[in-house]
């Protein structure tokens, strides 16, 4: 009951239909075409013949705002596998699919039912539902799950066009990243797993500043203006999927240098909801009692503002969680690897992973702070999980063959 | 080299003069004379045969204001050596000192060298240097370290006056408690370890108002004009030592209920100096950092107000500590035997043993907040010191025929 990788034995940009070989189970490719003026598109479905088989990949969901850290979240996932995560070779070059090994992540923009004119005509913003194909979203991520290859349409975020669809063959892990993973019932129903990037009101603020005022020439009432018009919408149809996550970070002004606004350091929250099957929250010291820990001390000499943790168990949207927060920086190696040698439940494969993660991607974005930390958690949670699955999967027969 | 134990091989009444075995070493007795009419006193010293030959005993201090559960700590820490604490049989029964096994307590107040009426004449307090004579309790002190045993004087407090002298023998350790231990730099030289209880003045206050009102039918006008009559000599000559003290016990009120002011819910702080040779301050979860810790939560349901640990690095009077602070009470055993097994470096002999010895005295005051389990822990951190010591004493010869 090996997964076989769809990746390496066929190629990537047509369906799967030259091949037949015995053993291997007939496959659906769902397709859609789309009218690139109108921006209306059509979901449907026709059978295929596929060159092989794949285990029906496990799904994880991504919630977060745009330019919010999710592509850097999905290189350290699929870093955590082992393989870079690479665009599809010789497709779209404006495709903003990614793929490696193990893992294909989807942009859920791909799946706007209007185009950027469309969108004006009508006068409704992304992420309103109304400019989101949720129908074809359901179909083709269901399709993904049941082993099936689609054709994917392509948002082009270039020219803000609707391109010609690329084919996306079942990997083992199916990420869909975006604006509304959780926004709709049958797809969230579809998710092995869910995390929402909430950076808060304020570090948006700071960080956008800092991105169209410094390296834009944006003046601060333009970006102001940007942010209030988009926040109706925001706080309507994203912010309220975060309920439904199975893990939430949460980005927020750091604690420790007072009336800070800069949005530099930071306080990086992960909520980890409590009873989801195959997830065990990472905790600090003692599962379940409410912890606060400043390292530095005697044994690590962090330079100001420092370092401080705090874990607990809390209440989220009627949900019980477990809370781990950070605050503050990482200076060094030996503080990152203090700091894990005391976390619990971090689903590492050996002594020193996530601190060998994180310094394989010293340059991404957050790596000395809460963000890369919980970024790399779930990463190996992910993992954790799919191998739970993929164990299950393989017990099964053998269980039934017991009987 | 074996320690042998004077009370169980001598009567403790009487100067070990009677018998003279080979073997034994010739010892001193250090006695005094007393006039109590005026209330002065003469030390001096004389030499005798003792019947048996006992290890110098290891010396603890402990200081604290009158009525502060000194006595209550002895209790705890005799009962950590296994034997039940008792005043010396047959003798006085105004005797201030308490016998074990192991461990003999004197007061300090012993010492006084003015007698109630002699304070009264000379109009100081039994807090001023003055009315004790400092000099004597350095030669006793002294005698019994080297193994010599003493006449002590005792002070009388149902009656105010000096009573007549009792013989005390080298114990295994000898604590002397009571308001002076480390004022005089002659008899802190002499501890191998010492303990200041600092009793708030807030807790002070409350625990006044509770005995003294409540139980004895004092005003409250009254009370506080003995606390403010009181203070100055407190501050001025008692309060100073605990900057000498290896650790201190300091009982604050609760931080847990905001305005407490009845003193009975208590925050309890066991402040540990760094660098004493043969004590290694007790720790949570994590040497070194800064930690608070609330174990309510899901494993335990604490009642109100709960309970919250905090431990980490400080400065004492410029010298670096280690503080374990302990707000609120225990309500089941659940709770105590599950924060024993969260502290490190106990010296408990076997897993439980912090709650064990809580347990066999339950009905103490303090056994359901941090005054009892700190005591506890100092008794045990003291049976560690006197077993290092008796290993060194040990293994010295047997180094030196090595070489």
């Amino acid at each position: 009951m090996a997964i076989c990788s769809a990746h390496t034995t066929t190629s990537l940009h047509s369906p799967c239909t030259t091949v037949s070989n015995t053993g291997f189970r007939q496959k659906q490719v769902i397709f859609f075409t789309s009218n690139r003026r109108s921006g209306r598109r059509h979901g449907g479905a026709r059978t295929f013949q596929v060159s092989c088989s794949v285990e029906k990949p496990v799904v994880i969901g991504l919630a977060a705002d745009s330019g919010c850290g999710k592509s850097t979240f999905m290189r350290r996932l699929t870093s955590v596998f082992g393989g870079a995560a690479e665009p599809p070779k010789g497709g779209n070059p404006d495709s903003n699919t990614l793929i490696s090994d193990t893992t294909t992540v989807i942009c859920l923009d791909d799946y706007h039912s209007l185009d950027r004119t469309g969108r004006k005509e009508k006068g409704v913003t992304a992420l309103d539902p109304r400019a989101n194909n949720f129908d074809l979203m359901y179909e083709q991520v269901k399709a993904i799950k049941e082993g099936q290859t689609i054709e994917k349409p392509i948002y082009n975020h270039v020219t803000g066009l609707l391109d010609p669809p690329e084919v996306i063959t079942p990997p083992k892990i199916f990420v869909i990243e975006g604006l509304h993973p959780m926004f709709d019932e049958r797809v969230r129903d579809l998710l092995d797993f869910s995390i929402y990037l909430d950076i808060s009101d304020d570090v948006k603020f700071a960080w956008k500043i800092q991105r169209d005022m410094a390296e834009r020439g944006h003046s601060l009432e333009s970006i102001k203006a940007s942010i209030e018009a988009r926040k109706p919408d925001f706080d309507a149809y994203i912010d309220p999927q975060k309920q439904y996550a199975d893990a939430v970070i949460e980005v927020l002004p750091t604690q420790l240098i007072p009336d800070d606004n800069e949005g530099k350091v930071l306080r990086v929250k992960l909520i980890m909801k409590e009873g989801v099957k195959r997830f065990n929250p990472v905790y600090l010291f003692d599962e379940g009692s409410s912890i606060t820990w400043v390292p530095c001390g005697r044994k690590l000499t962090c330079s100001y503002p420092g370092i401080k943790f705090a874990y607990g168990p809390d209440s989220y949207f009627g949900h019980e969680v477990s809370v781990l927060e950070m605050d503050g920086q990482f200076d060094r190696l030996d503080e990152l690897i203090y700091v894990e040698s005391h976390l619990s439940n971090l689903s590492t494969k050996f002594y020193g992973e996530v601190t060998q993660q994180m310094l394989k991607h010293a340059d991404f974005p957050g790596s000395n702070n809460g963000t890369g930390l919980f970024q790399t958690i779930v990463g190996l949670k992910i993992r954790d999980l799919y191998e739970q699955i993929v164990a299950e999967r393989a017990g099964a027969p053998a269980e039934a063959a017991k009987v």
